[in-house]
């Protein structure tokens, strides 16, 4: 990755802004011919399919909301920032193709740092078939920010949308939900040696990983009534889908899948472990419904292909019902819940 | 714009980051049968033409960076932020489709504040036939930040490039470079009484104009062999070019046409106006190449149509020759000069 580069210590201030431009083009230099014009011009131009839909979504990260560097390495961070596009592009059932960055940094980050955060973005898209084409860099005192924005296509009758689910079709999640949100707890209230029992949670919060094949094969094979990522809690996201597809929906407490390092930490921490799986957020999991008369052996078959846990949750009533939690035979009322940044960071202040 | 949501005074941190998301989601209703899906999904879905090449770029506005809310009101600090990538757009020819924007928000701002920022984004995406169809909120501290991701298309065989320039090409700018440097000049050197007569140089700074129809007319009658807008200043944007089509090139600086208002500016606070023009950066104005054999009243024409003055400033030159800049005869090199944001932060410190 550093090619002819290779001061590791110099800062991005004795490096300069145009000789950042130059290495960004070393590293993504690219064969796709697809690619007319890529990083460097005024704009990327593309070459697109006009029978598929363009899918286009970005997320920005800034350090000390989203991120910290006490526990996350620059590579992490750069992973991040593009695994939670991917987890919007895998939510529609689509495949990523192009990315565009842009980097707010601190001119005291050294090039080393500036190569870890770049080789985190970029490692991500290119696992998952995607090339980043373009982007700009900013001076952003003394917080990290990064921007991606990312492109995907999908073909035009097989997109998952939010809408569609049926009264009565199942409610699928991937994974286990709760898992990045359990992560965060252990780096914020654990010293280090009391962390190692907790590496997957952790990982599941600094590295998550999204669910692109997942979400292509849902698509594919059309099993999916309606489909989101749980990018801001079971809870909220199950909320969203239900009021697009117009439609409410019951979850069984005792279905859903807990991790047993989470129900660990859990119990360490007297933390509820259905709370951290309803509302926890960050999961990066798909969370589906699917039509009664899919057999369930398709979803196992899925399962297998792809690697990843599928759990059968709950199913999906009629608006009029609204959402709700059954816990050991007994029902009350679910209140979706999210993470909301402004009004957490103004009740701090 | 502000609809059903009329309290002006509420702050940010009130109205909750799921509340913001509704009003954007009003905001940003639109009938376009090629938004597919628009805001609010996990990605916007988009109906593209695979006959013409897809544009993509994107900028990024940072507060005490590139703007300063002392001087520039939140509409302004949306419009510029739209108008610059809509200004990488108009170097490529192309027309605008759609943008993601990306905002990093302070819980003080106001309702009033917000909307006056999103309106700005707004206005300048549609009169230039772009429409907002996704992006994200987030909490940045006490920086406002705003990431604009653009998307456009182009005929394949019209784009316009940075490479295409031939020894012996004409080099025109569209309108007057270094009017922004100087508005940056007025607006940090006087005081307010002293600014009126140089609103015009205060206006280029804070409310550009991207030149998309002089582009797209470059573009649909070919008359450029390579295009670049002046972000960067001009020595700078010209030396890219330059570099991109693997030739030299002479400036005349007799010819560069500098405003009055630019004049009178640079005699009162004893600026070099010829610095301002080559170096001053941040213009959107667009530099470009013409064959010889083009006849000049084709430009005159040009210039009538889009109302934007063309001027030849200059010839393209081998490659060997490098980079010249003529002035009442003499010839000396013309060094390209633009702004590093990390070297000129990091020597502030």
């Amino acid at each position: 990755m550093k090619g002819k580069h290779n001061s590791p210590n110099r800062t991005l201030a004795e490096i300069g802004e145009f000789g950042l431009i130059g290495m960004l083009r070393d590293w993504l230099s690219s064969g796709d011919p697809r690619i007319v014009l890529g990083i460097g011009g005024d704009a990327a131009a593309l070459e697109v399919s006009g029978e598929r839909l363009l899918l286009a979504t970005s997320d920005i990260q800034i350090e000390e909301t989203h991120f910290r560097r006490r526990y996350a390495t620059m590579e992490q961070i750069g992973w991040k920032a593009m695994a939670i596009s991917l987890s919007d592009i895998a939510a529609m059932g689509g495949a990523p193709t192009y990315a565009l960055v842009s980097l707010g940094l601190c001119p005291q980050l050294t090039e080393d740092e500036f190569g870890k955060l770049f080789a985190g973005l970029q490692r991500a898209a290119s696992i998952h078939g995607a090339k980043i084409v373009g982007g700009n860099l900013a001076f952003s005192g003394n917080r990290i920010l990064v921007d991606v924005t990312l492109l995907g296509e999908v073909e035009r009758d097989k997109i998952l949308r939010r809408a569609g689910a049926h009264p009565g079709d199942r409610i699928y999640v991937s994974g286990f939900p709760g898992q990045s949100a359990a992560g965060y707890a252990v780096l914020n209230r654990l010293d280090r040696e009391r962390q190692t029992p907790f590496s997957e949670l952790i990982r599941a919060h600094l590295e998550p990983q999204p669910r692109l094949a997942l979400g292509r094969l849902l698509a594919e094979r059309r099993l999916a009534s309606a489909c989101i990522d749980i990018s801001d809690g079971l809870s909220q996201d199950l909320s969203r889908l239900c009021e697009a597809s117009g439609v409410g929906a019951e979850i069984s407490a005792d279905r859903l899948p807990l991790s047993p390092e989470l129900q660990a930490l859990a119990g360490q921490l007297r933390l509820d472990p259905l709370q951290l799986a309803l509302h926890g957020g960050e999961d990066y999991e798909l969370l589906f419904a699917v039509r009664l008369e899919v057999p369930p052996e398709k979803l196992k078959a899925l399962q297998r292909e792809t690697g990843t846990p599928l759990t059968e949750i709950g199913r999906i009533l009629p608006a009029e019902e609204g959402l709700w939690l059954q816990r050991s035979g007994k029902r009350a009322r679910l209140e979706p819940r999210g993470w909301d940044h402004f009004r957490s960071q103004s009740e701090k202040q």
